[in-house]
Formats: C-alpha cells, structure tokens, sequence
C-alpha cells in the first residue's frame, strides 16, 4: 500500500480529486454524496422534481420506481412495505406508538440503540435495556427477554462503537421468539449487510449513510404483522398517531402517496441511486466493501496507536469502522484534513478516544487505501 | 393587458422562457423553486453542504444564519424560537402533543383548518371544530369557543379554498381568549402577510410555498408560553412525544442543533433565501404580491365563466387565488398547460369545479400578467 505514499502521485490518480482542496468525507453519516448524486440533483432541476404536486400521477411515478428499486436491492418479500418517514429517529417514535401497547426490549450496543430504549420510555412504555459491554454486542446465548415484551429491537450496525450483531444473533432471536414484533436497525449497513427480511418484522435506515444522499429522510419497510398490531390497538381506542401512523401511512403508500407533502426530491434521488446500486451489482459492491474494510482495519492493527474498538472480529462493522487512539483523535483527524480527508471522531464521551471512518459504496478503494497509508504512518 | 396576448412577443420578453417547453409552476405548493434556488443548490453541492455533520460547527454556522435572517424577515419578538420539523402536517401533531391535554378548539375555514382537528381527536384530546361555510372565514363575532380549550387554533390562509382570515380577526380572538394558546397557520401566507407575532403564541409553515423551495421541511415558531406549557404536561408525568417534543427541540435549538439528522440542505437553503428576500426588500414582495393579486382577480372577475370562490373581497387570499369555474377546470388547466404555465386544480370534492393560483414571491409579473391574459380569453 506504500505505493501511494507520494501524495501528488495520489492527487492525479483520483477521479475529482483535484489541488483546489475538494475534501472527501469518510465521516459515518452524513457523509461523502453517492458519486451520481450531483447529476441526478442537476436532472431533478430540468425535470422540475421539486415543483411537482405530491398528489400528481408524476410524483406517484417516483414513488413507484423508488419502492421497486429499493424492494429488489434489499430483495423485499411480497408482504412487505416501503414507507417513507422524515429520519430513523422519527422511524424509532413510530415504531412504538404503532406496535407497543406496554412494553419493549431493547438490545443496546451503543448510544443509538440506548435511545431507541429512551424514545419507548418518553412515550411511556416500559423499556427493558439489554446492555453490552462498550464495544460488544448483546451476547444472546445469555440474554433474558422479557416474554411480556411486545417488540424486541435490535441494532444490526451501531454507528457509535462500531459493534456489528452477525445475521446469526438475529435469526436466533427471531426463532427464539416469534411471537414479539422483531425490529432491526439497518441505519448504517443497508443494502451492504444481505439481510434476509423475511427474518425480521420491521426494519429502517436513512439516506445518509451508505445510501449516500442528503439527509432528511427515511426508509421504513414493515410486514403485515406490524400493521395488524397497529391496526388492533387502534380498535381498541388507542392512539397510534396521527398523519404517520401506520394505517394512515399504509392507505397512501397504497395510493403510492405519502400522508404530508414529503421529501419529494429525496424519494427521486434515492430511487435514482437504488437502480444505480442495481446496475453496478450488489455483489460487486459488497465485494469493494469488504476488501476496503480490509485494508482499513488492517492498517489499523498495525500502528500500536490504534487498535480496533471491537475485539471480537466477527462483530466488527465493516461500514462504520471505530478504532480506539491513545492519541487524542483530533491529532489524526487533522492530519488526514490536511490530506482533505474528512474522517469522524469518537461518539459522545468517546469523542478525543476514538476515530470513526465510514466504508460507504460511494467511497473509492483509491481513497480508503490512502487514508490507510496514513493511518499507518501517523505516530504522537 | 392584453399587450402580451402574442405568446412569440411574451416569449422573448421573460427571462428563462425559451420554446423548450420549460413549465412555470403556479400550483399551490409545492410550486416554482424561488429564483435564486438553483444557484443555492449549485453552491452548497461545491461547499459539502451535504455531507457536513449535523454536530459541526459548520451546520451550527447554518442553524444560526437561518434562524437570523427568518427572525428579521418575520419580525420576531424576543422570546419567539424558531424550530425545524419534516413538515408543517407534523407541527399538528406536536402542537397538539406539547400543548393540549384534553381540549383544542379549531375555526375552519377549509380542508387543512380541517384536517388539524382530525390530528387532535386522532391523538385522543376532544378536538371541537367551529365551520364556516366553504369559502367563508368563521365569523368571529358569533362564535362560541369553549372556555375550556386549550389551545385555539386559525388558519390565516387557507391553501384549499383560499378564505383568508383578516389580522384584525386574529388580534381579536387573541383579545377575547388572553389565557388559551394561540396558534396560526401561516403555512401559505409567510413572509407576505404583515403578521404581528406578539399577537400569538405559535405559528407555523412549510418552505415549499412562499418560500418556493423544495418540499421536506417544517418551521415552527414557539414563543416561552408554549414551552411552559409543554414542560407542564411533562412534569404532571404526561408524555409530550420523544424527540421532537417541545423541551428536546428547544434544548437543541439553543445549541443551534436538532435532536435527529435533519434536512441540512433545506435549512441552508431556507436560509439563503430569506437572506434574498431581505435583500431585495419584504416591502417590495409585498406590492409586487399585491399588485399580481389584483390583476388574477381583475381577469377572474372579467371571464363570466369564472368567479373568485371567496365572496367577500377581504377574506380573498393574495397568495393562493381560487377561483369557480362553470367548466371543467381541467379545461382551463390544460389550456394554460399548452403555454407552459402549471396551475392548480380545486382541492378535493372541488377538484373539478375550481381552479387554484399560487401568487408566491417567485412568481414574475410578467408572467401572472401573461396568465390572467389567457384566463380572460377562456370560454368553454
């Protein structure tokens, strides 16, 4: 890899990546822009995207074509539906108020996991944490769920630590209790991570992760029993929301609508991006993942600065990479801004302990092998 | 006007307006993009606006300048915030979430007067309606709000059915009820209506109206009446949402953050084009808004198969213009289609039977002048 030490070497050899300092940014959502974004923004423009009426036959057209690229890219099952919501974070608020009437029980290995837990509790469920170690997954050979629970959320990817559950922790869970509704968080590893969907009962990501776009808007796919729970509390006179609840949401999707006027040229972008993904094969893109992550963690292993944050590799995410520094973070991070290199720092408290590098489709090998190369050389 | 009757001579006189075919949106919102909002967006793609950090002191930098320039644009008072949501349909529902516990009233003056009732009683609370008749404003000198509500709820502009409420209707509600929350819609009508905000405690819109940007974006102006009022409900141990309930929101805000990944891009951009209007004058939108008002009712008025829907001409919208046509309105719509030039059908049982006009501060006056041109030759 020490090939591409020579930085002016590097500077020619990159698409874009020109002296004017354009700064690439690895940081783990938002983070750098699908690389057809910008045309597909500049077509949106011609086409008058953002004028359209939400209730127009147009808009239901990109509707359609965003939910059928995105049901082939994630290989959806038949009964399963694609809503669009304002974030993940508003995903998490529906998720309770449409499928918990009681109780839920969360899977926390790390922060974003530990607040889906807190957004159950402000809505005044009861939310049992199952908490990991900082920088482990839940193991859950030993875990004790609650069977009054009516939701069991799970966090594939945490974007804060890094910490990644295998598909196997899910499908155990899933067969270890098929009555609870089964939530997965997808928000940095979909469509990378080959879910098998018909494993889990809802599942939700935003835009600005691996989808690379801008933020302001989310997926949530759910399957009929998510809307017969929704529906049932909702018989029995409670509230499941407004505009978003689950019913309301489903009657306009099936109309290829949304309740609000949405984020119409999110849902066109996103689409766009979904058949771009489509074309260039998830196979190949799964394949550019892995060996990016590769070459990331193996530079990150071999500089006595860094060290992965998750021990265990088989829980390492290969989207959102987390390596410990016993430098402060800001150190490094500077020194790969000075290369126009944009990685993130540690989450929350780990904020100066931690870097965080995304390993989205949208970044070239290229870059992430020169941010390796200086990852290796970076020394206090 | 009937200067411009020749579409060639038009056709050379207006900026942008080749043969091309390009279409000029006079829908009621979503609607032409502001002037300036290409350029914007050109910008913020150059400068990473989309893969900044919502943590960054770049996006901070964004909060704040936007929240500035739409501070001085509407003539906030001091203790007046301003919040960021998806839409002004979930600013319903967290109005109702953080300031009503058992009791909204609401004057309604057409579909979406109507449908934040619907949010309320969805959300379980007594939601009483007071109705005026289609094309009406409530007449508040015979109306009767029960004592007992919490929050009074008015649309200043009715973007179904283009009934405006008078100022001096809203200052004497606020009068009359000194101890309810009041709130305003003002989704269709800000910046252009000169609105003392003093004069409620909440008001709210979204930008792809007057504002002219693309959809997916909520403001909500609060003022410290309704913070109380939210915190009062939490500490009586009631829940008032999750993450964008009235405390979360504002903790962020005063951080000049949100509590989740919001639109980046859409604040930007709201912020930059605040920033034109301030810069071209709000006092120069408003006579231009004025101006283009009177000559769309001048021709609404001149063709006996059309007449303004809202009988009396102070109540008449300035800025979403409805109109009854004796014809289909699809007629009159693909009419004006064949000149490039979008308009609105009727909302919902009046699709047919009405024509809408948006009046924004994008729209040219040459090219409302061109339109009303075209309206008067219309014969069925």
């Amino acid at each position: 890899m020490n090939l591409f030490a020579n930085v002016n070497c590097i500077l020619m050899l990159l698409p874009n990546f020109d002296q004017s300092m354009r700064q690439f940014y690895f940081t783990p959502g938002p983070s750098q822009l699908y690389f057809t974004v910008e045309e597909h923004i500049k077509s949106a423009l011609k086409e008058n995207i953002p004028s359209i009426s939400h209730r127009s036959d147009s808009f239901k057209d990109i509707f359609r074509s965003t939910s059928l690229a995105l049901r082939q890219l994630l290989n959806l099952p038949q009964n399963y539906h694609i809503l669009f919501t304002a974030s993940a974070t508003e995903v998490w608020e529906r998720c309770i108020q449409n499928m918990v009437q009681f109780e839920s029980c969360h899977f926390v290995n790390g922060a974003f996991s530990k607040r889906f837990a807190s957004i159950s509790a402000h809505l005044g469920r009861k939310a049992t944490s199952i908490e990991a170690p900082h920088g482990e997954v839940v193991d859950i050979k030993s875990v004790l769920i609650p069977e009054s629970c009516e939701m069991i959320a799970m966090t594939q990817n945490e974007t804060s630590t890094g910490a990644a559950h295998t598909l196997d922790d899910v499908n155990k869970i899933r067969k270890g209790f098929p009555d609870q509704i089964l939530a997965l968080d997808v928000v940095s590893c979909a469509p990378y991570v080959n879910i098998d969907y018909s494993m889990v009962d809802t599942a939700y990501f935003s835009v600005q992760k691996c989808f690379g776009l801008p933020a302001g808007l989310g997926v949530w796919i759910v399957n009929d029993r998510c809307i017969n729970k929704s529906e049932g509390l909702l018989n029995a006179g409670l509230s499941v929301g407004s505009y978003h609840s689950l019913p309301e949401l489903i009657l306009k999707a099936e109309k290829h609508q949304t309740p609000e006027t949405p984020n119409v040229l999110g849902i066109y972008l996103l689409g766009k991006v979904a058949e771009d993904m489509l074309n260039k094969g998830l196979e190949m893109i799964r394949r550019e993942t892995d060996y990016k992550a590769a070459v990331l963690y193996n530079a990150i292993e071999q500089n006595p600065i860094l060290q992965p944050f998750v021990k265990k590799s088989v829980n390492r995410s290969k989207t959102t990479l987390v390596a410990a520094t016993t430098i402060d973070s800001n150190h490094i991070i500077e020194k790969l801004g000075e290369k126009s290199m944009i990685i993130g720092s540690g989450y929350g408290n780990y904020k100066k302990e931690h870097i965080r590098i995304a390993n989205f489709p949208t970044h070239p090998k290229e870059h992430v092998e020169f941010i390796a190369d200086e990852l290796i050389k970076i020394r206090d």
